[in-house]
């Protein structure tokens, strides 16, 4: 049977990369597609790249009957997501993109976005969107809040870890490198071609970024007790890719042993053989994530590495992958799209 | 039905794209990959992209049982495919991806190629794998010869004006762009990231570039008459992508209707509106060609670009769907896959 | 003796590109720096590449004492430049950077910008700028007027042939590849690094960019009837590099020898041997343009290809050879940079 | 007074880069080039972007007459670097740009490179070129061997550090990132563009990277005890540059008090204010390093970064400033090109 999906913020970059999951997808159909700026536009304007799809233009949410819809993809920014979602119909499926339902606590959301949340209950309703550790969860939510994408790469690498107790939990630093199109379509200087080709930088170093709350909520609660990472991510000049660098310190044998362990049954984790690391190139516009490990010189040491594409199992391909345990769909259907390389 | 699927010369860009698509592929399987060099490896050392596939090792062709094996993608080097070729099974269905059986005649193949043919009698029997121009002879084929993938992308832009007259024939001149992987994985020193990122050139300048041979041939026949066009290829710092950018000689509105028209039923030729120009990021990944028809300043001249990407629909793209003729299976099965923007 | 620059307009790319040649110029110094929306802010924050050098604070042009400066580039808007060059001193010596007085006839300005030309009397004083043809005039001149940068690219390869007269007036074919640079730092969808990198396309097709204004003026002057030759610009994902491939028909060797005889003492413009092609990651960085000349294979038909950095040879460099002829210093003066490669 | 320089292993990117350096030096002219493979060629051949100078031809080394050099730049492999400065005149002044005079003792180089030293007597010789801190052995020395590009750049970040004792010395994490220029122009898979643009990866993972013996000696001795750092290469796809990522545990203020004024007189190094982080785009193609000190959300712990151009700063940049000192020439001399950005 065949759902009908709405994507709501589909001219953004993650809203592309809906349309082009969804396109070989065979139990999902496009059945509606918003966009404020561009509401009235056909979507091979705004992007030419799924021209050869039959796809509805794009309209104003208001404009859509969500009557029909399975499902709701919600790909707007934060802040705006909290706000539409709030008025969406209270039985409609929500996988929301955005920052707005992450963090569980009213307080973390304030501290870290810098205002109130305007919709408490519904932060209250949402579940963490991080599949493989919340499958039960979600396969019963109606509003699954999707993670930031460099969230899910660190935890891809540390969860497993903290759980078992194998690292130390006060000495984790994540050094992650980062594609542009993690920042989206926004005019920025910052992000032009002549300003970031064969250049790179870190940003929001000293631990301001937001993802920092995400890490902060869940490995808290995975330890049980308060857990602080140091966290540094670079922009670096290529379009799609995360690369988290976590140095740790515990036995790297336990550490290979714990996420081999953890992900042997997971379609989309391919943990590495010990001493192997993993390349962006390797998983790009996939939903996998391969991480590796290795150990240091100095004994007790170890560099854990994880590699996934921020666009698709950092952020579409895991709505998809949420998506269908929520409509009862097969976990993998349509995310089985093999790495493009090179 | 599932289709059991050998990969000849698996360890190249061209074997890669090949898996990538078979992936997906609702009727094929890899039941047997090549790789002279790296026999004995795993393809997920070859490359680590396609690592959460269940794939046969690499092994010497003359290892491989072709009893069970529907149909053979050859990806090896020109000069070799013939010689590998003439020892397979004769009734072995083929689909070769290298230069060997593209010309028709054996004083063409020896003048481009600079040596003799050594295996003529295949080269009489192959057909010339333009899919969208030789449908019904390749669904009858046993040996199908894949074009090259520049020749591809000119001949969506030229063959249906010069078949419909509407084109000085003495006059064509086209400048195309290519991507680097289209150079294949071979160590060559302008083939360098540090030679050829941010740089760009002109290369095989003058009209020596191997794919005339297939435009001469090609370009004739339809016209009934000899044809040779001006070509010059450039390297782009891309890795996937072809743009030809073609100047021809006629009115640009019965240039684009006759586009149009032939191409009202393709699947993957998708025709922009008059005016509109492609560009390679539009069909990165994907069996696609996005073709555009602008009018000169000057009267009675026009511009034909077209897009695609050199190991989709200009290479592996194109043998799949030619493997999907030749075996009975819908054309366009495996091959809807989206591209991948940005 | 030191002479004293002003720079209007500094926080652009160009700007950025003249204060890093006279950083290193023996006879010049930044006096004055003008950025109207950046105005109070120290250069380094708008371009920290300059942080190791002394410069004045950006201000507004009307802050800027004029009294003590010897030479002004503008480096300004279209349409903005010709506003603010007709309020500075007459006789401050000034090398426009913009577009706004490339075109000898106030109807050809209207043409192709759009609007009429505000300062018609500069228009006429101005000189064209592209030094190696109009070095006298240059030398004598109070208002010099850069040249485009496909411009100038496009009649390297051409004047010579066109004054000799070795080509085919009415069949010249200009298709030319420019980086991103090239489009300045504005903020547009189509300039982020994630919709440029690893994709290219043609633009303004169909004999519609402006600086086809400049080569019919020129061209047109000197073979002293109409000239209309074709031109696309392409957009390639590159920062830096103006490549034009010339289709042209005309004897090769005569047109090589022509090449070669015009430019034998120019310091900037390199002839290549006979049937090499120049790239662009050879002339990065520099004020040289390197020139190659190929048969074809068709007897009567050539190409000649030109390579240079739109934002030095294309645009400041040349800036600043003029402003050496202007100001009575060595032509070559601070300009001998080697490219930097790779 | 111009001095007469060799390079020895000019047919590298080091090589090519100390031409395009001495191409404006006031005090340098390059009197000899060689280059095994390549000798008999012209240096426009091997790098056309030199074509401008007036260069020699390269020639094998025993071709050249090392009565009239006044210094050598020695760009060759490591291992064959020290068999061929051993038979180089004993009073010539040699900047060597390998690895094999870094090391100070027999049993580290053994260590790091695998086999032992063949001219340990020059290797006691051998002073260190980090030229900010060996300045006055660097004036005084014959032969010096110019850094690591990745040591230098970490010993930006960490010396004066270690030495103001403002810093944990156990606690040393460094994660780096360079362009793939470092690698040089070795015909290597891993190097093709295909391969590495638009991804990027870890190599040498737990701390088997051969510059790291530089840093545990220079570190140690510094600080008068054993230290040894993490380090962690990561390969970039852009063509220049280096970006070192350092975590350090100490007060943040004190350690940009420390760097800032440790280097306030350097014309080289250039500390920025206190938060700020610097990026590879802002130093590529110059003689600059720009560090950046931000303290950390928890409290005793620091972030520097470090970014220079690994050609220039990082090799052929240092190894001209080397040489200023060795020939007593002005150290600043020919090294004041500002970065080219965009």
């Amino acid at each position: 049977m065949i759902r009908n999906i709405a994507i709501l913020g589909a001219s953004g970059y993650t809203g592309a990369e809906l349309v082009r999951i969804i396109a070989t997808h065979p139990y999902m159909r496009v059945a509606a597609l918003s966009g404020e700026r561009k509401a009235g536009q056909a979507m091979r304007e705004v992007f030419p790249h799924l021209r050869h799809l039959d796809l509805p233009d794009l309209v104003k949410i208001e404009e859509i009957d969500f009557s029909g819809i399975d499902l709701a993809f919600c790909a707007l920014p934060h802040a705006t997501s909290q706000a539409v979602i709030a008025e969406l119909p209270r039985d409609l499926k929500v996988v929301d993109l955005s920052a707005d339902f992450r963090l569980r606590e009213a307080a973390d959301y304030e501290k870290w976005y810098g205002k109130p949340h305007t919709a408490t209950d519904l932060q209250r309703e949402a579940v963490y969107g991080l599949t493989e550790f919340y499958r039960e969860e979600i396969r019963a939510a109606r509003l699954v809040a999707g993670t930031g994408c460099n969230a899910a790469t660190g935890q891809f690498a540390l969860r497993p870890l903290i759980e078992a107790g194998v690292i130390d939990l006060d000495q984790i630093i994540m050094d992650l490198k980062c594609g542009v199109s993690g920042a989206g379509r926004a005019l920025k200087e910052n992000l032009l071609h002549a300003e970031l080709s064969e250049g790179y930088h870190a940003y929001a170093v000293g631990g301001i970024h937001r993802h920092l709350g995400e890490f902060d909520q869940e490995f808290s609660k995975i330890a049980g007790r308060k857990v602080e990472v140091q966290f540094t991510p670079h922009l670096i000049p290529a379009n799609r890719g995360i690369l988290a660098t976590v140095y740790v310190q515990g036995d790297a044998a336990a550490i290979h042993r714990t996420l081999s362990g953890a992900y042997a049954d997971e379609p989309f984790l391919q943990v590495l053989p010990m001493g192997e690391a993993p390349s962006t190139r390797h998983v790009r516009g996939s939903n996998f994530c391969h991480l590796g490990v290795v150990q240091d010189r100095r004994d007790g040491r170890a560099i854990v590495v994880a590699a996934l594409d921020n666009l698709t199992k950092g952020s579409s391909g895991q709505a998809v992958q949420n998506a269908n345990l929520m409509l009862g769909i097969e976990e993998t259907a349509g995310l089985m799209l093999a790495p493009v390389f090179p």
